[in-house]
């Protein structure tokens, strides 16, 4: 598998250096809308480590994301008072990833 | 959102009143491949927890999931020499859920 590159989309959203709509944040992970949603309130969420996807994460790391993961999913529930909420992750292009930082 | 329902057949699964191919197991958790594969390897990971999806499950179990997910993902890619693993979480028949044990 080839290697983390800083250069991905989402380390500049980390660093600052491009804009990104937050939901939520702390010291080990960020959450954030999708620029192009697929669903109402799609919303990514990373982890601040430099994993390129679920193969190569740390597995507190990813533990943390998934826990992430379920305070978003049950707000995002409450706020589009939806029905169901669907997650996804991919990974490597043949798995449907297309930028190379963990979501 | 509805509690969880015993007759579902993850829970059965897991009482052993019918068979599962497992591929692995620990004290919490099961992972056993699906009967009606929508990829090559295709496998579901399950908290042994009574947890209906993401919305109910403990936080802890949850993280636990997901690094035995982890652990599945890797074994796909080398078993299957594949190039890359989609991983999916349904939650509510809205978000795509049809068994209503946390998969």
């Amino acid at each position: 598998m080839p290697t983390y590159e800083d250069a991905n989309i989402f380390a500049k959203m980390l660093r600052g250096e491009i804009p990104a709509y937050k939901v939520y944040e702390d010291d080990k992970s960020l959450a954030f809308l999708d620029i192009m949603p697929r669903a109402p309130g799609h919303t990514l969420v990373i982890p601040k480590s430099k994993a390129r996807n679920i193969l190569d994460v740390a597995p507190d790391d990813l533990a943390h994301v998934i826990k992430v993961t379920q305070k978003i999913a049950r707000a995002a529930m409450r706020t589009f008072d939806a029905e169901g909420v669907t997650i996804q992750q991919f990974n490597e292009s043949a798995g449907g990833q297309v930028v190379f930082h963990l979501p």
